[in-house]
């Protein structure tokens, strides 16, 4: 079984192919949530690319959720901090979603044939997933405005690796290599080591430090979220 | 100054803007080919995107190199290999060149205000010369048929590492902390970091062990092409 490491959402068309299952990552803060709000009893959620579409959801009854630039979107029941799924009042409700990258990379790899949300969260129990299904396996990076990240790339690297050390999935591809080598300098300080990168710079100046930790925390929701036609569910 | 790492000609959009110079970075092997070109004398190079066009000028009298699938094109002069433009005989030649990625990111970035062509063979002269232009600076690695790929993020991770430390250049983009981070992990044994890459693999299979070796040599050629209208001459 091979991995592959797709960099933005611009570049998934030259990493489609048919059998393969995808892993769309946004760590900060898309997928993070989204894991969070489902091992916290949501039942089911609702991507969407744009905020016209999750005002409709909203006009119909459901909760809606809408991030832009970090923040949530005025007129909207949550934006993406993870710690507003927390809520006990979510339990067995459906919310429709959008977000800035995150939510765009679920939209632009709905064609594979198999999608799960993955995130140091539930780094573990995706793996699991993943080497269960035994196809081979494109991890597609939200990254920021189409353009590389390091968080998501790192979290990549880190399910790259355990892939290859505890399943023995391969990979021919640089940037699997690339993200594997950069989680072995990262992973004793992931915090430090993103000091450095633009979006914990950017989060970091509207006080989102309690969300990078907790983004950033490996294993706290063993479960593993996926998209079943237009909803996420749980795997 | 800023520093910013493209990995592929199809994301250069997301990157172009007026005022900064671009370097173009395909080490295995057009930019390594062409850095060692004009280090051995040759005068003009013209770089064009496909086989007809270099076709076109050897058809009026020029020399014309040509690769594809990593070997020289029948009917053409010279492919990308770095050994065959040591001839003396190219000496004050003006050569049409084509090759799989390195000419169509050239191409791509042609509106860039300035650009120059970078390889570990040029890797201090080009830095210097990137410092005392003052602009900002691009590196679009060619990549692998728009692909992310190891050996090109090197090459700018190394730059990047100068810039830095001698010229006092700063980032605030996370491919460019990735390059400088993967460099740093590299840097002892390029050719060693480089064996599980998807390139070198595909070389040396071609038993082209000895360039790659070669082009990853840093400063054996001490001087910078740069575009010049639709010529590439020396800086």
């Amino acid at each position: 079984m091979q991995i592959e490491v797709c960099h933005s959402p611009a570049q998934y068309p030259l990493f489609h192919k048919p059998n393969h299952i995808v892993v769309v990552i946004d760590v900060l803060r898309a997928t993070s949530a989204i894991v969070t709000a489902f091992y916290h009893g949501v039942t089911k959620m609702i991507p969407v690319a744009s905020l016209e579409e999750a005002k409709r959801f909203q006009d119909l009854g459901f909760l809606a959720a809408a991030e832009r630039h970090a923040q949530v979107v005025e007129g909207f029941d949550l934006g993406n901090s993870p710690f507003g799924y927390m809520n006990p009042k979510l339990k067995g409700k459906t919310i429709a979603i959008t977000t800035s990258n995150g939510t765009q990379a679920i939209t632009i790899a709905a064609r594979a044939e198999r999608m799960l949300m993955g995130s140091f969260l539930n780094l573990d129990a995706l793996c699991d997933v993943v080497a269960e299904d035994g196809r081979n396996v494109i991890f597609l990076c939200a990254g920021w405005k189409n353009k590389f990240n390091l968080e998501d790339t790192l979290m990549a690297g880190a399910a790259a690796t355990i892939l290859q050390n505890k399943f023995a999935y391969t990979t021919a591809c640089d940037s699997t290599i690339a993200a594997m080598h950069l989680y072995r300098t990262a992973e004793s300080d992931l915090f430090a080591f993103l000091e450095q990168s633009s979006h914990r710079k950017r989060l970091s100046k509207l006080q989102l430090e309690r969300d990078i930790h907790y983004c950033l925390t490996l294993n706290q929701c063993p479960i593993v979220p996926e998209l079943d036609g237009r909803y996420i569910i749980k795997a």
